[in-house]
Formats: structure tokens, C-alpha cells, sequence
């Protein structure tokens, strides 16, 4: 049994709905289909979720979202017609936005999670009612009936062990099951929904909790590639590569699947395929426990700007033993998340995203560092960007530093940071910004062409 | 004015002292010599420091240390004898001696501090009889009188802010000035020892308070060299480096000059000379706060063995505000202070000394962080190396890592962690412990000879 995703992109029109009842009746191990909203059929349109957020935030501001809500309606409005659905459909799409947009207001976080929710949840119904139309036993699933419940963090939820225990049922239900993605209920029933991009997560979720043979994750590219394309053109694809290698990669801005999206299906052992709805035919990327290593040490490159470093000097700073906690603690006192502490022996610099923070802040921090901790130096470095080499096994390969630092060199790019000795399927470089493109391109020749000199 | 400070070798035998006079003799600049305790005249010599502490513990285990408390006494009246000084020198040094041996015991630091110190005390008053007999106007300094107060830590006193006021008063004193080394007195009077090989600290300590124009150490080698002459045969000499280079070369295994040594010094901006009294001509090594970049990247490799590493591994770890600071609390809450922290996405690795902690404590911390931070992975990896490979601007030098890497993996060592980013004049490389010096001398090959491909 197989838990099929598709994302907004699949979903976007009549056409691309043709699409994945084709994909979906061509196995019939093809059980469950998890729906994203709507999402862009050219690049000026707006995806539905974006529209239903600024209906929300409209709303919460007192002003009456009219074009919004009627922009979100001819999108299903235009499949519906498109696939010569039912008229009722669309009324039953409208009054259920109507019902949210009017819904109590009291916790504006709650709000806004029920309107963005009705994105994926109208989809699925419309979904089921177009695999019906084409007779086949299909139904919407209600992820409140069906048990996907959640932790009541807005934005942010996480599914609840019992979700899995509940979810399980849906093995016995007859006929193709459309689910919504995105979103759960809590104990007391209210909806929220998972992080941005969250369809992903639902089709992990029941995917483990059902025990599935296999997750497949349909989006609008071939494979995940081994660099991204935009700095180096037509990349090698990836045929297969591990969970770990996966989420190395989806940190530094691989954006293909939803970092969190793995842990359930990796927990389970289950093997996620990352495919196109465009191009059904193409293998596309498997993503597996253990794989064989055919590829050289590296299997993909990622990069990510907005990063900073805040460096830290003191004199005979690696005897006081507290000093790395009482700094780390400082920052969390102003709920900052940090990347990497690399470290000299009197220094030490804390790499952040830099969006974390503004202005003020930034002098405030300064300052507490230095009078409590009673630093030499305390300075802030803005502009950088993280580079990851990722592979299996590329620890225990001699040389493979050797040859990233020396693309970097014949690149000339300096190189800010290094981190590695932790994980063992990656290398990290921290580079300026400006160099961040010119540093991949470099790595990638290195190690994904074959003119190596 | 110039401070001169004597290592142990420099004044094991009465032939050594003669060196030392004819050292201080020779400029007239020479005004305050700081002594240690007699060190070894050949390898199978125990020092009197070393027989001090032993003298010190027997006591304290209520066995009486006569083997030890006479080869202390045959050491200075071998070297009085030599000298051909006044008996009662040797009489002086016994009486004092034995007054600290039936001293107090009720706090048994601070008796061992008592003991280590007289090494020092007594020596400095000897070589100043011996500077008096060959009719110099030359006078031992009591430490207390001078006003040498210090924090009341045994075996890792520091010196209080007005002791440099105090030992000011110094200057205005008529003759030589030949001060022992390793020890102050708290504000209450009682004897309290710097960290070993604090004879070097007492030096910087009164180069800064006195405003020397120069702090000489005088050792048993004719310089720092840029390697370990046990891992590369006749390593180049190092004529210049900075205290920066000084301090990290130090960390790791560089044990010229105490590292603590060089920060009154270093406040101060007093260059730092190193010597050898064997040599007086050569011209050694000085150390300063700035110079001019001649020698490529590198000044100088460093390693030290004795290392290991806590491995902690949690999917999604990098979501979670706080983990560092946890992780590093709970090694806080065992005294343990550690060294890097190089981290992955959701791993981060920790490095310390493994000489901290015994099989228990680690079986503990380890469950400690397993429970605690809900780790998925825990583990601890022992036997590694950490190299340190020294240079001002190394860091804006493009490809100083190529090298550094590719040399390493020519020799075919893995190389475990890399930690590169904060200091700026160093590069760090973790190997295991049975390649290091095969790594340390890979790396001194593509540095310092000039033989590069």
C-alpha cells in the first residue's frame, strides 16, 4: 500500500488534476492521497494559501477581504468547471470559507490557521468529488474523524503518538481516500495547522501510522538535484539518497521536501520517492535508510545566504569553564536560535540566521556579552552564507577536504568558517555572500564533472 | 630596564649560575632577576619541585620524607659548594625548610603550597648570595614584603590588581633585585603558588608592574621552534611571533613559555624575549604584539594528544532553542570544561581533555545527556589529537587550507574535525591520535620546507 502526495503545483488546474487521477489509477497500490491547496499555474499567480492569509489578516484588521475571497473562489470555481463538476461542489467550497471568515476571532493565531487550513481542506472534498465523477469509490477523509491529532501550536503542530494509533483504521476503509494535508485537530477540536509547507508532513504521518509500503511525493521536478539549478545549469539528478543526506541537504535551502516531513517515514523505515506529476515516467529520487555509494563522496551540494557570526574574544577563555553556556544562554534569553559555534582557544564565534534579529537587539546583545562575560572583543559579522557538501560516508574518504578546500582556492574564495567532525555525511564552509555562488559552482565541478585535474 | 627570568636547567649546578651572572652582567639594563627552583642537570635528575611535592604528601600521609627533604638539601649545597658560599646559606635553607615541614597541616593545599614554594624562595636567596660574593650589589626580595598579593587558590593563585601598584616600588630599589619566582602571599599573609611553571608568570607579573622595556626568559633552547623536535628533526627557528600565535601555539602542546605567562606582558604591550642561557648569543625569539609577515602562512604547529569527544546526535536538533546550552550545562555540572564544539545539522560534537573524567563519570554523563535531552545518539570517541597549525593572517590567505588538507591526505590521515572560523590566526585539525605526528609533519613539509609541488 502506497500514501501518495501531491503538491500545489499538481493540483493547480482541471489539467494537472487529469494528471494525478492518471498517476493515482495507474497502481492500485495507491491507497491514500494526501492534497496540497492550489497552487500556481504561471508564475504571476498567487497561491490560494497566500490568498487565504491575507484574507485572514484583512479580516483581523477589520477590512472585508472581497477580492481576496473571490479570487480564492474562482480558483476552485475554474477546476470545477474545467472538469465539468457538479455546480454544488463550489457551493459547499463557499459557504465552508464563509463559515470560517465569520468565524470568533478572539485568538487571531487560531484564526488564521482555520482559514489557512480551508485551502487543502476544500481541495481534498473537490479532489474526491472529481474521482467520483469519474466513478471511482473515492472519499474525502476528515482528519478530525479520521484521529490526526495535533499539539495546539499554531503554525507549528505536531502530531500526537495517539494520531498514529487512530490513524491506522484507515487501512479497513473501502475505496481511494483523499486527505487533506496541512493540518490537524487538537483534543478539543479546534484546527492547526503544521509548518509552512505541511501537505508533506501529512503524507508522512500516514504513511508511518499506516504502515505504508511506500510515500510518494509527487511535485513538479524530475528529481531532487545534486546542486540547485539556478546556480549551476542542468545539475546531475539524484537517484537515491539516505534521510540523513536528505535533511543535510534540505537545511541550506533544498527546498524540495519539507524538512520535517522525513522524521515520520524515517522513524518507520519507510522509503519516500520524490516524483513528477509532469513527467510520471521519470525515475525520480528515492530516498532510503542505506544506500549503495556509487556516486564519489559527494551526492549533493546546498547553500543558503543570511547568515552572521558573532565572535567573542577573551584572553585565556578555554579555562573558565561555564563560558560557551553563560554566552549561549544569553542569546536564548532573547529566543535566539543558533547554527554553529566554531571556536579558536580564546575565541569563539556563534553563527545565527541573521533574520532573527533587528537593530536594538543586536546592540543589546552586544553589550550583555560583553559586560557579563566580561569579553575582550565582541563583534558581529553580517553577509555570510553556509555551504553543505553532503554524502554518505564522506568522513571516512581521505582527501575529500583536500579537494573542496582546493576548488575553493583555484576559485578564489577565502574561506570564512569549516565546520566538520560531527556529522559524518557532510562538510560545512562558511563563505561571504558575494563569493556563495562562484564557491558552489566551484565545489560542484570538483566533484560532480569528471574533468578533475 | 629589562626583567630576567632563570628556567630550572639554567640554575641546576653552580656552573649554570655562573652562566646566569655572566648573562645579567652583561647589561647593565638586567635590574630584576626572577629564579625557579633548581630543575634537572641531566635526564635522570628529579627536580626540587617535583621532590617538594613528594616531600609535601609523605608528610601529609604522616611518613616522614627524609630520602627526599636531604636530596633537596644536597641539591643547594652542591651548588653552594660549587660556588664556594658561606655555609650558612645551606644552614638558612635547612632551618626553612624544616619550619614549613612541621607547619600547619589543618588545610593540606595550602601545606603543599608551603612546600612548593620554598623551592623558589630559597634559590633566590642563594643565587643572591652568590651575586654578593662576587661582590655585586644584588638583594633578595621577599615576595610578601614587595607586595606580590595574590588570590588565595592553591596551586592556581592570581595576582590582585594592587599588586602591580605595590611592586611598582620596586624600580626606586638600589642594586640587582633577585626575586623567586612560582609564589605570593594572600592578603592574609599566607604562601599561595601560580599553576606550575608559574616562575614565567612571576616574571610578567613584574615586567608589568615595573614598565620593563623588555621581559627576557631565559630557558634551555635557542628558540621556539615552528615544530616538536621529537616529531621533525631540526625544525626551523621561529625569530618573531606575536602573543596571539604565542598563546595558541602554547594551547596545544608548546610548552616554551607558560601560557598564563604571557598576559601581563601582553596587557602591558612588553615584548617577551625567549633565551638560552647555554646560548646566550642566539638570538631567540621574540615576542610582540605585532610583526611583519615574512614566513608564508604558518609560524608554527602545535599538537596535543589526550583528547576525546561526546557525540550527540537528535533529529530536528537544530529547531530546538536551547540544546547547547543544556548539553553544555549538564558537562558544566561535572566540572568538566571542554575545548570545541563542532556541530552538523542535528548533531553537534563536544571535544575535551579526556584526562577530566574516569569510566564512571562518563558512563553517568553520558546517560545523563541520553535521558535528559532526549537523544536519539550518544556516544563518546577517545584517543584523538588535536593539531594546531599557527599564523598571523593565515585566514585571508586563499588556499591555506588546500594545503593544509591536501598534505594531510598524501599522508593518508583522516582527518576528524576541522574546526576553522573564529580565531584568526590559527587552523585546527582533530586526527586520531596514532596519525599525529605522521599529520604534524605532513603539514610542517608543505609549510616550512621549501619543497612544494
Amino acid at each position: 500500500m502506497k500514501v501518495v502526495k501531491f503538491g500545489g503545483s499538481s493540483l493547480a488546474s482541471g489539467k494537472q488534476l487529469e494528471k494525478v487521477f492518471q498517476i493515482v489509477m495507474s497502481d492500485p497500490e495507491r491507497k491514500v492521497v494526501v492534497v496540497s491547496a492550489p497552487g500556481k499555474r504561471n508564475p504571476e499567480d498567487i497561491k490560494v494559501t497566500d490568498l487565504l492569509i491575507t484574507c485572514a489578516e484583512k479580516s483581523l484588521a477589520n477590512s472585508n477581504p472581497v477580492e481576496e475571497i473571490n479570487t480564492v473562489l474562482a480558483r476552485y470555481r475554474d477546476i470545477a468547471e474545467e472538469l465539468s463538476l457538479p455546480g454544488e461542489i463550489i457551493a459547499d467550497i463557499e459557504d465552508d470559507l464563509f463559515a470560517r471568515l465569520n468565524g470568533d476571532k478572539d485568538k487571531p493565531d487560531r484564526y488564521i490557521d482555520r482559514l489557512k487550513a480551508a485551502g487543502e481542506d476544500n481541495n481534498a472534498k473537490l479532489v474526491a468529488a472529481f474521482f467520483r465523477k469519474r466513478e471511482v469509490e473515492a472519499y474525502y477523509v476528515d482528519p478530525k474523524e479520521a484521529g490526526l491529532v495535533v499539539s495546539p501550536e499554531p503554525g507549528n503542530a505536531q502530531a500526537l503518538p495517539e494520531a498514529y494509533e487512530r490513524l491506522f483504521a484507515l487501512r479497513n476503509q473501502p475505496g481511494i481516500l483523499i486527505f487533506p494535508g496541512f493540518f490537524g485537530y487538537s483534543e478539543e477540536g479546534e484546527v492547526f495547522t503544521f509548518s509552512r509547507s505541511g501537505s508533506d508532513i501529512t503524507g508522512s504521518i500516514l504513511a508511518n501510522a499506516l504502515k505504508a509500503d511506500l510515500y510518494e511525493n509527487f511535485t513538479d521536478v524530475d528529481a531532487v538535484y545534486s546542486v540547485n539549478p539556478y546556480i549551476v545549469e542542468k545539475p546531475k539528478e539524484i537517484k537515491e539518497l539516505t534521510y540523513r543526506e536528505m535533511r543535510e541537504l534540505s537545511y541550506a535551502g533544498f527546498s524540495v521536501l519539507h524538512d520535517e516531513a522525513l522524521v515520520p517515514a524515517f522513524r518507520a523505515g519507510i522509503p519516500v520517492h520524490v516524483k513528477n506529476t509532469n513527467n510520471p515516467s521519470a525515475p525520480g529520487t528515492r530516498i532510503v535508510a542505506e544506500r549503495e555509494n556509487t556516486n564519489g563522496p559527494a551526492i549533493g551540494i546546498a547553500s543558503d545566504k543570511g547568515f552572521c557570526s558573532i565572535y567573542v574574544s577573551k584572553y585565556l577563555m578555554n579555562r573558565e569553564v561555564g563560558f560557551g553556556r553563560k554566552l549561549l544562554g544569553i542569546l536564548e534569553d532573547f529566543g535566539l536560535s543558533y547554527e554553529h559555534t566554531p571556536s579558536g582557544i580564546d575565541d569563539i564565534s556563534v553563527i545565527l540566521r541573521e533574520n532573527q534579529f533587528d537593530g536594538e537587539m543586536e546592540k543589546e546583545i552586544l553589550q550583555r556579552i560583553k559586560t557579563e562575560l566580561h569579553a575582550d572583543e565582541v563583534k558581529l559579522v553580517h553577509g555570510l552564507s553556509l555551504i553543505m557538501v553532503v554524502g554518505e560516508g564522506m568522513r571516512r574518504n581521505v582527501g575529500t577536504m583536500a579537494r573542496a578546500s582546493k576548488a575553493l582556492a583555484k576559485a578564489k574564495v577565502n574561506i570564512e568558517m569549516i565546520n566538520q567532525g560531527s556529522s559524518e555525511v557532510s562538510m560545512m564552509f562558511g563563505v561571504k555572500s558575494v563569493d556563495e555562488k562562484r564557491a558552489v559552482k566551484a565545489i560542484y565541478e570538483e566533484f560532480f564533472t569528471a574533468v578533475t585535474v
